[in-house]
């Protein structure tokens, strides 16, 4: 009989999560019942928005709060090996909303999407730059930021999974694009990998980059990362700005003080919007082929952060929130 | 020769203003120049949003910083007594941002807004419900609100200028109309006189009077006060919930802290927006139509908490902060 493998929710994360957080442990392989299907794992996609779940009495209409001890939700990717459900069968490649685990059993509460395997890319890019990182770029961009030629859209974690896309969705659409990362080395690969047309270092001074950097002032803000920075950016933000609040990383499991400062959206005639992309899954189709057009064409470039083995995905989550990521972060489990 | 009285700005208010912030100053009679109009006003309206300008260093593409120990900036209305300006004559009544005096100069700086008087409207109304206090209830619910029959709009400072009309706007729109306001007295008030559906009390348990009036949540939150209120509303919104920022009262003059829980609008896909309704001028006479209709037909009221003589504007001034108005705030000169 094969082991399966699970990581499973050790203690609730304070703060940031920590590799100790999270533990493997061993279980006999589920057999699947009526409706499910078992799928064989082999990519599981690391999101820092799941961070929320792992809190106590985090539970919404999205996911419930995680158990302890329990293993851990989060987006996954791999093939069926044995099906009792009408629409998917073995061979069938699925990404579901289930738990990091090398098999798991899924159903139609799992929030299953079948991958066309007639599509000539490789199934990790579903995760990423043609999945929900990817389409979270391109809604909240095309959608909400709406930049146009001659604006300045700005980027938070503009080396992340979501912020990487992002930034190059808005160079696409005629805008100047900056991005904001950690350290001097990522800024650098955001500029020369990335194709931004300036980086601002968030552990410098950032008011003093975005006077340089943005004169113009800000136009769209893609703000991945919420907290402190999103206060200092209000500061520079133009007449009719649009703010995109994709994610807020810096106030995952943290009750940070909000900015101060909201009082620039009145003053700016200003938007700021919170959106998920799985709410607009009826277009995905068509944001996927856009995507997949662009990648073509050579125009938008999809880094991939990616670990080897179920061990890793502990740690490959924790390393989100310290910025080791460049791109989107997976682990490989086949 | 006839003096002229000047409110001055004695001192930067520290936090709320207080009376003795302002003082009233004598000086002769002005003549008017090339271009100007000499107007001798009837009514000074009170709007706290000039709050902002008599901070240090506060000036922005609005209105420069207010200088210490000159007239004071405000919203005032007077009938032309002698002009130089091409456009108007003697006799004429207008409206201009211009200083709170009896008898003031104008230009064409100064956002003059000459008033139909073939309408049957008493003049102070085109400083309240005709005026950008109406207009920015109406703009703020029409446009960025938007609530739809079924929806609960939510109005803080309800019992202000603006928000005593944003409630009845929604009401008019089909929604139902929920207003926070200060102390059981004026609750009772936004119900029995301005047709609110339910009273939130600000001064008791705001979190538990939201579950209790709000059952179904918050489709539209009109916020004029912003501060800790606002964060308590964040946690009540519905998906697609729209929050228009009027006015931030409670943050004018002092730093507070933003609300923790932005991360709200990301999980219920909420817009928040900021706007004034004097970038639409250009719609101004549509907008004005549609309010002095509801007024005729007796679907709208606007309640006025009018105050006489000049040595009361800075008083007036000072009771928007403490909440002791009713309705649009105006002191009548003449």
């Amino acid at each position: 009989m094969t082991a399966n493998s699970s990581v499973v929710l050790a203690r609730r994360p304070d703060g940031n999560p920590r590799p100790e957080d999270f533990r493997l442990e061993q279980s006999p392989l589920p057999a699947s019942g009526p409706g499910q299907v078992l799928m064989r794992n082999h990519y599981i996609s690391l999101d820092a928005g799941f961070r929320n779940w792992m809190d106590e009495a985090s539970g919404d209409e999205v996911l419930p709060a995680m158990p302890l001890d329990q293993p851990v939700m989060g987006l996954v990717m791999g093939e069926v090996v044995e099906s009792r459900h009408d629409d998917y069968a073995a061979g069938d490649w699925l990404m579901a909303r289930i738990a990091w685990q090398e098999y798991s059993l899924a159903d139609d509460s799992h929030f299953i999407v079948k991958i066309d395997r007639s599509a000539p890319y490789p199934m990790n890019l579903y995760l990423g730059v043609l999945g929900d990182t990817g389409l979270s770029a391109y809604f909240g961009m095309v959608d909400i930021g709406r930049p146009r030629p001659g604006e300045t859209a700005l980027v938070s974690a503009a080396g992340g999974a979501v912020g990487s896309i992002a930034g190059q969705v808005a160079r696409i659409l005629g805008a100047r694009a900056v991005g904001i990362a950690g350290g001097s080395a990522k800024c650098e690969r955001i500029v020369t990998e990335l194709g931004y047309d300036a980086a601002i270092d968030h552990r410098g001074d950032v008011g003093a980059q975005l006077l340089e950097q943005c004169p113009d002032g800000v136009d769209v803000y893609f703000d991945n990362v919420s907290g402190p920075l999103l206060e200092q950016v209000l500061e520079h933000i133009n007449i009719g700005a649009r703010i995109v609040l994709c994610g807020a990383v810096a106030t995952y499991g943290q009750a940070l003080p909000g900015p101060s400062n909201l009082f620039q959206l009145i003053a700016r005639e200003a938007t700021m919007q919170g959106f998920f992309a799985h709410t607009r899954v009826e277009r995905y189709p068509e944001a996927r082929a856009q995507l997949a057009a662009w990648l073509d064409e050579g125009k938008l470039h999809a880094p991939e952060y990616m670990l080897q083995g179920i061990e890793n995905v502990g740690p490959a989550f924790c390393d989100l929130f310290a910025g080791r990521n460049f791109g989107k972060t997976i682990v490989k489990l086949v």
